[in-house]
């Protein structure tokens, strides 16, 4: 009964907002960003030239924040102590409405503007989950929102987050414990993909963290009886595990990564180091995995007569959905439509398609109804994760990338780098403050959101999964 | 110097012993082996026919206790707590000589007296050591040893040791916990083999022990992570001991029996049990590896997150050699010469090496010099072993079998049943009279080889390895 | 659309059926079956004192066979190459109705019918799945149908199919591949449970195999490099399952029990072999997984340099759920309503409940709306699957233990054995033969139920899980 | 009896050399010797500082290569396509002999000139293996032959070899494969070490392969059932080795490297592999180990369902030790004496060995009488192993570090650094050239040393392991 009533009431906070200032409003933002399209591209294009991996993001996060600075943002760089972290504000007052924009590249991943593999530098990272379009699009919409409430036709704060290393380490986590977004009512977010909707899943809880063998070296071949070895531990860790994964439940995941098990062939080796990562679909069910997880180190290290440590690195929390807030950006979906696309746009796509092994169907960016939030939903991780348990957050997916792409792949940089990428990042900018505008202009859906968001929240006191002390900057954790 | 100097005493000891009457004594021993010949045979024919395992020899050690009963012996049955355990004893004062007669055959190694595999009694047991004649031709030493105290012209104590359950559990740890052995001055033994020589290398210490994994049983299907698995642990404890093989020394062996991972196929085990066993050439390098090992079932539990037990079953040392006394068994076997053997008996072994596939020479006892006794050996072990730890203990081993003949096989059991057996069990017997008739006349000899007992011995103060508490007569321990 | 229609006929099927004389002859079955109660629980507490398991339930099959050609049933026993399977059959002509019954018993699982722990017969089997209530409950039910044609009510043939060994092997393979169930136009099942409903999920199809290893045997201490271990690659075979759990779906479940891995702990082991079992939500996903684990034993071998042989022991289609049947099924429930229980019967369940650490909430036989049939169900699996893939299928669950016992435990056995086993198989009965009075009444709704089987089965091929030759009755498989 | 003929000639080849032109000839090339010192110990000083690795000594060989020229060798340089090896000859016609020189460092063990450890550049190579003077002492030795070649005293061929890389891929397998010791009578080595003494151990044969695994990549959350992981494949391969260390000789040893198995946390891995290390104290027992290990990559391949190839890298055969030779280097060691060391240099020594926990006994090279050549011999392994099946090859160890020194270490690169190594050098260097003077002079314990080879080498043709084309030079093999 409660439900249906929400339900209804959404209705009336969704469709009825029908007031023409809101819409003209709306028709304003999307021609701030038509008319700053240029600008945009080219920052997107200088962020995916410059290919910088988590905490490494000093030009990308340099040339963000000045463009903010230049349109009369006020900006903070170096927050959280993190160097590439910023916040850009401009405003006073209620509604905070803030977004997220992210910008690091993953290692490896450098690639032309072609559709088929062709590394641009050998070996150097590239923007292959497309962030060089997120952190852009995001600051575009803060932007057209700015131009609102510069004119006097909104009211509040807009804050852009320029959050780093959301592919590695998650960034936002150290942002959230340094208080940033403790005065904040809503947050918008999106992320590049290669289809366009409201992003209603929740993703998987997750926690890294490193186990460290240390033993005792002896020549293999002279004397290995002298030896403990770090090598054995971190073998029979993994052993272990594997036999764990039949006690787990479907919905967990396990998976490590082999850092050292020793550097040359003839010695026992005193020392390894392995990166596990456990992932379910929410923290409840994560936290008694890595518990059990972090006790068979222990376990490894008797059976090979070796010490161990365990370091927790960090981890994320599944998004905290809020279906009211989607609603509102679901609306605004369906008055945008899809994005066009040229004859050559598809032909680029159907290249990549082919060449990556999929149906060649082109570009998809259709909108659909919304979708059911899954109690457990499959796939990625984000740091997005830990902002939702703190503040309302309301996420988008914008058609970067052809129809079947593999994500985290040179396909991703090659069409993030051209007109397709740009064409979603504008569209994303556009659906992102036309939301906004929403936020801005209705109290009572900001207070249906926030509502929402307290019930679904209960009790429970955030925690993010980080150890104390400074975030690892220069870490050698990898 | 000094060990030149020993060894010239040495070959005082043996070699200029040669007054007549010691002489005439060992002819008179050797005259009692061939007249009870017949005796012996149906004997040893008798506890072949019984097949008794471990602790279970109630028939055979009734049927040995009788005979030395009926000899004049003075029998005292089921010592140190066992049933099948007894001591025969004839004479008094010094010196008390000892000899051991073991008697327990193997499971499922029931065969008929023919050259080729041909179970007697399907799946029962059967004497695949030998052991039949082992018990026997001690005895009939004894016995002959007997005769000439009887008649004066021999003085002092012989005592013969029914020592059962060699092959499992091994029974003389709990005799010779029981002081049994505590006023003996020298112990003679042999064993039956596919050559005849003085005994001299030392076999391997070992431990046997159990451990046990108890965890939680749920549904393999509907819910294994509600499972906590003693399987799992149980495997991830032979991962480890596998692991463990790169750090022992060459010396070392570990071999283990997983007696039950659990029983069907559709539960989580919540009990598991596996029964190890660690060798070393000496008690000294066994200790840490035993200690390792049991270590390692406590990082098995934890990784598996069940519970666990360590059981010490029972364990041996290795055999604390005798060279001074060897050297007083080999000139008597230099002056019996090699065995006799007919045309048949030779196309007997023959055949049996052909079922084996070994080369067909044959059978051979002859007698080759007296080996070095190697600081490693490698091969089985013996719970003589510990009665050499306490007592001085001259070693025999005499031809049974055909060359070649694989230990603990029906072949064995076939060879030991018929002549070829019955001509080895008789060798023996007059080998240790011989040697004992040196003992009881020479005691600057016995002083001699207690000499190097002790010296070897140095101040190592002998510890069984064996649980507290009664024997494990009625275990469920296989 | 299409759905659309088929529902709406459904309905008209289902709820329109109300003539006159198939209720009264609803009424007429349900009167058979109270007259007979007393029958019927006679037959069953025998079933349930003779606890015979799969294959070897020779009086359990007798006692059912004789009781039906009592009531003038013609009774073929033996059937399938199984002395304990056979089919009763009365009446001639459309439709052919048949019902199934098992009555095998589970090992080690002898109770008496108290509420607590204590065996009858220490270490003999016991009715842990109900099924001395499954055979005789569907039995009845035939028996009351059978009365009905005899006396002109209803026209048709009625078989009783004596199905053994649902707990292992799957006898109903085997009559499903003779050819037992080619003619018959529908087929009613049930299963007793801790609640009462009309069974709509699938359940999981499985294939049991056996991988059997043979290598070399050698002294463990002496000479293990000329061994070649069986138990080395089944160990390895293990290591290699368990690293597979991590690339299969999370419909996917493997469990296996190490059968033997060796005998004695210091042979190197020439023999082992491992029961496997996999399952999948359905046997499209199962065979790539079978076929995969098949695959690694070959490695397994390689690896420890021994030879392999997998046999396939037989397995199980999951049910192909009928709703058209299941919805008349329903509606039958709901006129019966749920089973009344006294304060005695309540106190005993609850007693069950406490010792075996459930919530103290008694029986329940609530009738719920039928549920949605999910794409994949997890739980256990049952050779009513292979039925269900050549004939529709019916199914039922009713009430014959408390809510929450552990299935497959004493638990069952006690309830199983006294007055809540034996009301639910009543109720069982008369459930299941109303719904059999539903179809030889309504020739239109059989033609619905096959329609949709037709439908649902689409272009597959049924095959059964089970190698050629005879079923294992006297298998050595353990 | 041939064998006692053999020593008696062997005695007077050896003592009865005295002619007095040897001896004065021994005093001239160790006055060269003293002479020289300086140079050399410039020399070794430099090729220590430039820690050059296997393969990449460009520096060192070019140092070696320039003072051989400027002494009037005729020097060839990059032979047996390895740019850094080289030859340098002297002189013409019979006897040719060789000696070999080393000069490649150590990864990770760049150290200063003190008696404790102290990177003198963090994470550069050292000279952990003293090669900085082994290959110097060597030329120094050659250099004072090759005087008494040019003053008329000695007749013949003086052929320095410049041999690289002998702690990684070891290049005398490709400078033998050259045929560039087809010619040569007898070859000369040395090695330093921690005592002084003719060597005549035969160390160990030893086999370098790789194996690659190939599998497919896939996301280790969102369809880890679409991957076929490379490091469970590589996992599993290293289960089946330590499984299989059961079951080889005690002499055998198996040790690897895991180089990688997988890059990334996230990701099923498609690509791994593992430098793995077979040995045996001799290439007959090592041939079949390498098979079997090889054997494994395909179990381990198909249990998880990847790709698989071995790359054989190379392998050294264990040395055919030339007793002959080795006795007339012994009796050039006992005319020689121990090194003398200065209060200073014991006293550096004696802090080496407190800082690596050793016994403080300071230095050791007094000369103990010729050892037995061990049956099975444990330890390390050189190439020059294949250079002795070609050449008949004597040997001598000389003190460049304190007793007891863990070699491969910093203690060894400080030591060589500095006086003792110096003085290690010019020892080498003097008996090198004694018993060059003895085969120059004497070509009958040239015959004799050449007939003890032919006799010991039997029938056996020499085939290293080393896989066809070029040495890799440039490889990315670690």
């Amino acid at each position: 009964m409660k439900k249906k009533l929400l339900l209804s009431s959404m209705f009336l906070l969704v469709f009825n907002m029908g007031v023409k200032a809101q819409d003209e409003i709306k028709e304003a933002v999307q021609a701030n960003i038509d008319e700053s399209f240029e600008a945009l591209t080219n920052l997107s294009d200088q962020i995916w030239a410059f290919e910088e991996i988590a905490f490494q993001e000093t030009q990308s996060a340099a040339a963000l924040s000045d463009y903010a600075e230049s349109l009369g943002f006020k900006v903070t760089r170096g927050v959280a102590e993190i160097p590439t972290a910023f916040v850009a504000e401009y405003g006073s007052g209620s509604p905070v409405i803030g977004i997220l924009g992210e910008f690091d590249a993953l290692p490896g991943l450098s690639q032309n503007k072609v559709p088929y593999k062709s590394p641009l530098n050998e070996g150097a990272p590239g923007h292959g989950c497309g962030h060089n379009l997120f952190g852009v699009a995001s600051l575009g919409a803060a932007a057209a929102i700015k131009e609102q409430i510069e004119n006097g036709e909104l009211q509040g704060t807009i804050r852009f987050y320029g959050t780093p290393a959301e592919e590695k380490f998650f960034g936002k986590l150290w942002m959230v414990r340094a208080g940033l977004f403790d005065d904040v009512d809503v947050v918008m977010d999106w992320h590049p993909g290669a289809e366009t909707k409201t992003a209603v899943q929740k993703g998987l809880a997750l926690i890294d963290f490193q186990v460290e063998f240390t033993g005792q070296a002896a020549h293999a071949s002279s004397d290995p009886w002298n030896g403990r070895s770090a090598g054995d531990a971190l073998e029979l860790y993994t052993t272990g595990i594997n036999y764990y994964r039949e006690h787990v439940k479907p919905t967990v995941r396990i998976h490590y990564h082999i850092q050292t098990a020793g550097e040359v062939v003839n010695v026992v080796p005193d020392y390894s180091r392995i990166w596990v990562r456990v992932r379910d679909s929410s923290r409840e069910g994560l936290i008694p995995v890595y518990e059990r997880i972090q006790a068979m180190a222990e376990g490894a290290a008797i059976m090979a007569n070796v010490d161990y440590k365990v370091n927790l690195i960090s981890g994320v929390h599944e998004v905290l959905i809020n279906r009211t807030g989607s609603a509102a950006m679901q609306k605004n979906l369906e008055t945008l439509g899809s994005i066009s696309y040229t004859e050559e746009e598809q032909d680029f796509a159907r290249k990549i398609q082919e060449a990556t092994g999929k149906p060649q169907i082109g570009l998809v960016s259709k909108i659909e109804p919304m979708e059911e939030t899954q109690e457990h939903s499959m796939g990625g991780s984000t740091d997005v994760g830990d902002v939702s348990w703190v503040v309302p957050t309301i996420r988008l997916r914008a058609t970067t990338a052809p129809n079947g792409t593999p994500w985290h792949s040179w396909a991703v940089v090659a069409a993030g780098g051209m007109s397709i990428g740009h064409k979603g990042m504008a569209y994303a900018a556009k659906a992102l403050s036309m939301t906004m505008v929403d936020l801005f202009t209705n109290p009572e859906l900001v207070a249906e959101v926030r509502k929402e968001f307290i019930e679904k929240k209960g009790d429970y006191v955030y925690k993010g999964f980080v150890p104390d002390g400074p975030p690892p900057i220069n870490s050698d954790l990898q």
